[in-house]
């Protein structure tokens, strides 16, 4: 979508006032963009008061005004429907109306989701979009789950879907050859799980993908596969029973090594080890949740992205948009001619 | 069950063949339980060579000798069928003919709910069994998780029965007043989830107990509910999520600190604090994984459980059976008419 229109830049809408570090973060994230990389142009979608004290308009940036913020507690379709002027509806609408070829929040995710869909719209060919997080491992490269949480019925073909195009993305943007593609599922056995799971190991097992079968949910952070494929209801369960399990026991390790004198003096001498094991969990270098599945790059960077998340976030979107990464989705699934397979 | 046949006494048949610590760890177990309690006979069962290096027959042991055995990576329903001279089939079988009022195995999670199903039966009322384990919480008291991975496509009013009997259990053998049950779910609102999570939740919130919504995946550890309610496709992904990551995290842990001379004489300082994190995220202390809906208690003693944990795994057998808790669950959940409502 960046071909012609942006004159040879990506065109990034960004909702500046989205997340917990909300102005802060995603305005730095995208002063440290700028320096990164010089062909993508900026709309900055928020209020201009408090956009102006960290950068002004330029060639490559602008402003859109308003005051209207989706809060992370709003009802998503409600907030959507009734804040028409909130940031994160603007910077979509930017997307939908051509000026902008991909958007960005750290905001409500499910306001997010609904956003792209009214206003970006779904591409052809795919029936349900899905929320594609990469999720880290403990050798540092990670793994795309998809989908984490925007379809909570999933059908068999839906998960065949979201195999093909989860591979798309990580051949493409994320660089790897013949990606190994997993299905979420409670053994490694074929013939295991609900009726949805042993449906979908059929469709993905005959699909032009090197699909390894079924993974189960213990293994993930050891990197079992590049991309896990699950439907959205247990996708989120294991997406944040990753995250909590992590933080619960990161803030344990915290109370243990700060109990006593000798535990503190102790872990002093530990610090860059332990920093090490935060780093490993910390997934902000893999950039945000994309939608996939709308015309457009719909992508959500974590609530609490600091500036280097949101870089890498700009990063992710960029290249999304560089390799036109939503249009090879939408051609791959009409090309295999999916939506007849049911 | 154990009322008159037992004359006072709690007879339980123990699967000695089964994990991977047998039959050492089962055995060990049975002699520490036999120290602990007076009023418990056991039925041992496995191979009688084997057994008499620990333990000889007596008032309160009997030895039923097998030398079959089900395998870890047996198909579960085909090993039961044909394996009828197992160990644990042949303790299960104990269980039906009256000889004995609760089984425990360590061995292949699958075969014990199967052996269950077709030896000892489904309670009249219930109408599919749940996988019932006790998971660590940061607090030290745990959380009953079910269905972990019994009933892989639930209807909502079989969700609903689990929080009816979790209810039961968590009252009657862990003491706990009131307990609180949590449906597991993506979000804590009403109205969050797939089709099965939203209905199960309008069912739980009419029912007898104390229903305190949904849950997170993300909490759990933090201890949100007394009892957590799924069904056994999700419980199981995310029983697996947690000890998966608390797995990793634990060996990561030790990489870095053993990596450096100082990280591990720094580390050597912070044993017993180190030691206090993996104790808080064992839970052999909650005993195993009891089989929710059969007639008599069918208990899965992990498979890694040494003999401390099948003391416990015991005691849990034994007081389900003083308790009578199985009756209870089936007398509840007739005098509610629960099968009525859908």
């Amino acid at each position: 979508m960046c071909n012609g229109k942006g004159e040879g830049f990506v065109r990034l809408a960004i909702d500046v006032m989205g997340g917990d570090n909300a102005p802060d973060a995603p305005i730095s994230g995208v002063l440290a963009a700028m320096e990164a990389f010089s062909n993508v142009k900026f709309l900055l979608v928020g209020d201009e008061n408090k956009i102006q004290r960290y950068i002004t308009e330029g060639e490559r940036v602008s402003i859109l005004h308003t005051e209207e913020v989706i809060e992370p507690d709003d009802e998503p379709v409600r907030a959507v429907r009734r804040k028409r002027n909130s940031s994160m509806v603007l910077a979509a609408k930017a997307v939908k109306e051509g000026k902008a070829d991909a958007c960005i929040s750290a905001g409500n995710t499910g306001a997010l989701m609904a956003t792209g869909l009214f206003m970006v719209g779904r591409l052809a060919g795919i029936e349900r979009p899905a929320l594609a997080p990469t999720l880290p491992t403990l050798d540092g490269k990670g793994f795309l789950l998809l989908d984490a949480g925007a379809n909570m019925d999933a059908k068999p073909i839906q998960l065949l879907q979201y195999g093909i195009i989860g591979s798309i993305y990580a051949e493409k943007v994320r660089n790897i050859e013949a990606p190994t593609i997993g299905l979420l599922n409670v053994g490694t056995e074929e013939g295991k799980g609900n009726e949805l799971s042993k449906h979908a190991f059929d469709l993905l097992r005959e699909a032009p993908i090197n699909f390894i079968g079924n993974v189960e949910s213990r293994d993930l952070l050891e990197g079992v596969a590049d991309v896990v494929v699950a439907d959205g209801f247990s996708g989120n369960l294991v997406l944040k029973s990753l995250e909590g399990t992590a933080a619960s026991l990161l803030s344990l390790l915290k109370v243990e090594l700060t109990s006593t004198w000798t535990a503190k003096i102790a872990a002093s001498f530990l610090k860059k080890s332990l920093l090490g094991i935060r780093e490993k969990m910390d997934y902000s270098e893999y950039g945000g949740a994309a939608l996939f599945g709308l015309k457009a790059p719909i992508v959500k960077a974590h609530g609490s992205s600091n500036a280097i998340a949101m870089l890498h976030t700009i990063r992710q979107a960029k290249e999304m948009v560089e390799k036109d990464v939503m249009l090879q989705m939408s051609t791959k699934v009409k090309e295999l001619n999916i939506e007849e397979m049911e």
